[in-house]
């Protein structure tokens, strides 16, 4: 990415060294998929502070071959198939030493600028963001493993759990994958609302209960009863907000239900009309997410134990040259004309 | 109370039965604040949703003596001098049987229509809801058991603990107790800000570090950095917003720290803008508060132990009569005029 | 029950009022188990402090239709089914108004002394402990609710949630249900070990991933070896004893990974050898259990929607008259012979 | 340390490179505490699994000079005074990325085999484990900060909070800085035991309600009811085992409230009896304690509020030469007669 709108197929974008520096891999990429971070990126330069201001590669969900361990490197070895976790917190910092690296203030995340992403041939990464494929995952899977790890997030956070009745926001690629792992934590009933119709059957495919389609005319008190209707007898306990608009927290917060919990996943508007009566008088909580923190081994293992289905999410394939990269980018950006979910680049192997 | 601002003093506002119930005590009461909601239902004869419909005896922040006691009573006997905790809840739901019983959808709570309050020289309540005075603790003591209980409640939200630092926003009575709670639960620094300089002065000998004075040409980012600089190296982890206004909650958001924690307590506007964008990049977790549960047993502990000092709050005392009543409301209602914090009606014994 | 191993079938051995008191209902019993206590009491009249001194109507696992209602009662009506959670405490106490209901000191639970059972046909019981039975889930899945929720405790003590490895310990009808609780929670991989072969076929039945017989000759670190083998790469991180010897609890605290849970649940023996070395240095949480709270919506939910299936645990079924009754307790009590893991007696119906 | 009961001193234990690593600080140590486990490692030679096997330098409780900093270094400067957090763990591994870096498998910790300690002239230690002193903290209360770290961990693993009444169990050294940690988490009331008389008034100064003797006369029941009765109504709900003995643990279970929390500190045996029984019946935690995380942010802001004060227990302070050295260790391997409580050597400075 050259500057916004001025996306180039480049051979040569990131010099490596010879040899990966001690603690890391190098990995030749296999599979990368656009997220909607990297078309906002790709489309405006910059995502709220996060500004691009030089050349950056982007993507950042990915799986691939290790091709060369560095010298302290026992982990891995060449030849195995991994996943990347994307972000390298540093460990001299105090919340990453409470176990929440996530909120790193020197985080290194692929395609969060100035730090390079993914979608390139060769990679160097620290082998400890390296996991290792089971057999039976494909390098898709690998890819997938990161949007999964923002919805097992989210779920960490509204404490979802057997029993618990949820309501989603939304059914964007981060609605359906954060209800996918809603059923993984074992959320008792899942209801999902979206203004599109398109994507609501796909719901339905991956086990939501009710997927609701809402229109502009409703109200946020509309929406909310519909959810507490769908969701007996108290609606839901959890809500998780994939949009992110004023409309749909103002839907959350009337929707839950008193003691309940409503979380921030989306980014729809930077500021939101919060209704500050109804969460003092049902003493709700609100948890914002931001990425995630040693989720990459469950997603592994749901992956292998078949217990989540990402198949139906990967709704387009592209190469790698300069030709598909352009078409992949148009088509994740225009998911009202393509129905684009999720499109993955395969990169040539050896 | 018969109405919106129609106050009286009624010699036989509740008939009462000849004994007290099984379960409940009698008492004679001694001591009854004034709170912010009792102003707010004498003056609008509503809060939110509860309205006040019928004639209603206001008051509940209240501590008296045992005069009978209901033929299954064994924790207490006559002669006693209790506090009342304000709400019974009904553990025949679920939330209260989670240990969350201040959520109890069947609360009956002293003075919330269409239930009575305690300004009264009589009140039947379950002894299970009564508290035996230490000997060192006086009425008033009691009496303020119940905001403290609110402040309480504040920091078990934000998880305030040793080696926290707090800020509180608004230096009314409800942000000073909180801040008393605060350091009883062990904040490290404590900084208040507040428009008005009036209670400043108190916050400082109550023991918060910081008393900051802002006035209405700062921006919610001018009083969060202001914060920020007064508790380094991070700002603070916890914030409470005991304002509750849109300018408040965007200073509450702004001025904490990553991976902090937001306390919404005051009810200033029913609804306030939301910095979601902060919210999701810091990870913050934002809890409301309503009332308390189990607070009571703390807060006659350190009354005893006199770990608080809730002598300064107390600025003004009334007796029990027609003009006496009004005075007490009319000074608590004007706290710019009279430099009211906490009036407090006394009772007479028998 | 008239004293140890006087077991009768009493036509009238509880006297009923005319009607239920205004808060209860009262129901004709359809299904009742056995619980392992149960067969104790017989046995021995004494669990531990709980004595037999009167005849006592034993039966703690129960379903039955509605007959029915006290003049309060709104939530339940004349031939509604329902599933009764067998103790009701008392919410004067403090820690059941924490929300730990099961350590009343004042509760009273069916069948623990000098509560009568509800192995009886008639029974008078609080509307807020019965739980309507949804339409596809059967008398006996309504009273194996009960053992479940102590299966739900357990996985909720030693938080079992996706992505953890779990060993227990003892394949009795507790550590089956113990284990169908833990795949309910999302378990990653199980692994269950018994000296006794019999059960481990309806193990592998249930989902458990590792059946391990074991012997008497395995040393406690023998043990702990094959399930660390069982479940790399650190072993399990929960432990559940279903057994309660002093060799099991020595094969958890060896078995565990650092930083994990050991959850007992079995009571084998009153005292056992605690490893404090390894306990300090892995930095292990023990976790008694008792009973539960607040989990019959929850195993009635999994019983509606199929998520657990308790069909295969009930391998034996009994009439109501003396001889059944005999019966009935003598196969229970001998599952070396009769290889039952749970025994059912049903009553008739109108 | 050259082999169990032989120490020397040596001019030259141990060679530093001429620049510290580039994470990395040179500390020329001023003031080391000296800890029961290098007493027992001086006599024995090992503890546990952690054998000496060359020769080591001890110590672990120490404060120092910053005289050299590496080329990465920003937060510290020459001339800073710090106290080193002992333990320096690898984050590449899953438990330290939980926040649990205690548990670090491949920990480096001062004087545990076979790392050396810093009771040495010249220490490299990493910057992100040095933590400067506050201007009114000296070294002593820098080398304090490592056992009262402790004693924050035990009271964070038993979530000793205000309200809470606790019992700690032996009144060592251990004993008496948990019972500091414990008043500064706010408890309610703090008893302690022990069967030696020398450290209760000391126990009493630092604030401790009941300071009680027992005699090895008295039963574990005993023991627990005298404690029952100190801290009424309920007993503690926290006990600390500081001791680790199988009468001790045998106490804790049985004086521990219904519901409540054992914490294991102590090391006294490597296996102790557990009352199963009664850790069922009343639903305990137990908690096992491995050194801490996190905590000497805490420790320094407690020192230099004064809100503890570790002042009474250095009881003796002795020079850095090979006679003193001896005779430090001498006097703090034997308390019964040199009521040494902790011994501090002081290393001269420039």
């Amino acid at each position: 990415m050259y500057g916004p709108n001025d996306l180039r197929f480049d051979p040569h974008p990131v010099q490596l060294p010879p040899e990966p520096e001690p603690n890391k891999v190098r990995i030749r990429m296999r599979t990368v998929g656009i997220c909607g971070s990297d078309v906002h990126f790709w489309k405006h330069g910059r995502i709220g502070k996060f500004v691009v201001k030089d050349n950056m590669v982007l993507g950042h969900e990915s799986a691939g071959d290790v091709v060369a361990v560095g010298s302290n490197v026992t982990s891995l070895g060449v030849g195995d198939r991994v996943a990347l976790e994307p972000g390298v917190p540093c460990f001299a910092n105090m919340l990453p030493r409470q176990g929440r690296y996530n909120l790193c203030p020197d985080m290194q995340f692929f395609a969060t600028p100035p730090i390079h992403g993914s979608l390139t041939t060769f990679v160097d990464h620290p082998s400890d963001f390296c996991f290792k494929l089971p057999d039976n995952v494909t390098y898709e899977g690998g890819a997938m493993a990161e949007p999964l790890s923002n919805g097992i997030n989210a779920c960490q956070r509204g404490q979802v759990a057997p029993g618990k009745k949820v309501a989603i926001l939304g059914a964007g690629p981060v609605g359906l994958i954060t209800a996918v792992a809603a059923k993984g934590f074992g959320a008792s009933r899942i209801a999902i609302t979206d203004v599109r119709e398109d994507n609501l059957p796909l719901a339905k495919q991956l086990g939501v209960d009710h997927a609701l389609l809402t229109d502009r005319s409703m109200s946020a008190m509309d929406i909310a009863l519909m959810l507490q209707k769908a969701l007996p007898p108290n609606g839901p306990e959890v809500v998780i907000d994939c949009a992110g608009f004023d409309s749909t927290l103002q839907t959350a917060v009337e929707a839950v239900a008193t003691g309940g919990k409503v979380v921030l996943v989306g980014m729809g508007q930077d500021k939101c009309t919060l209704n500050t009566g109804t969460t003092l008088v049902k003493e709700l909580d609100l948890h914002g997410c931001f990425r995630y923190t040693n989720t990459y081994p469950l997603c592994l293992d749901w992956l292998e134990r078949q217990q989540v289905d990402i198949e139906p999410f990967i709704t387009h394939r592209f190469g790698f040259d300069e030709k598909s990269i352009l078409e992949g980018f148009d088509c994740a950006a225009n998911p009202d004309r393509t129905k684009c979910i999720k499109a993955m680049f395969h990169l040539p192997g050896q």
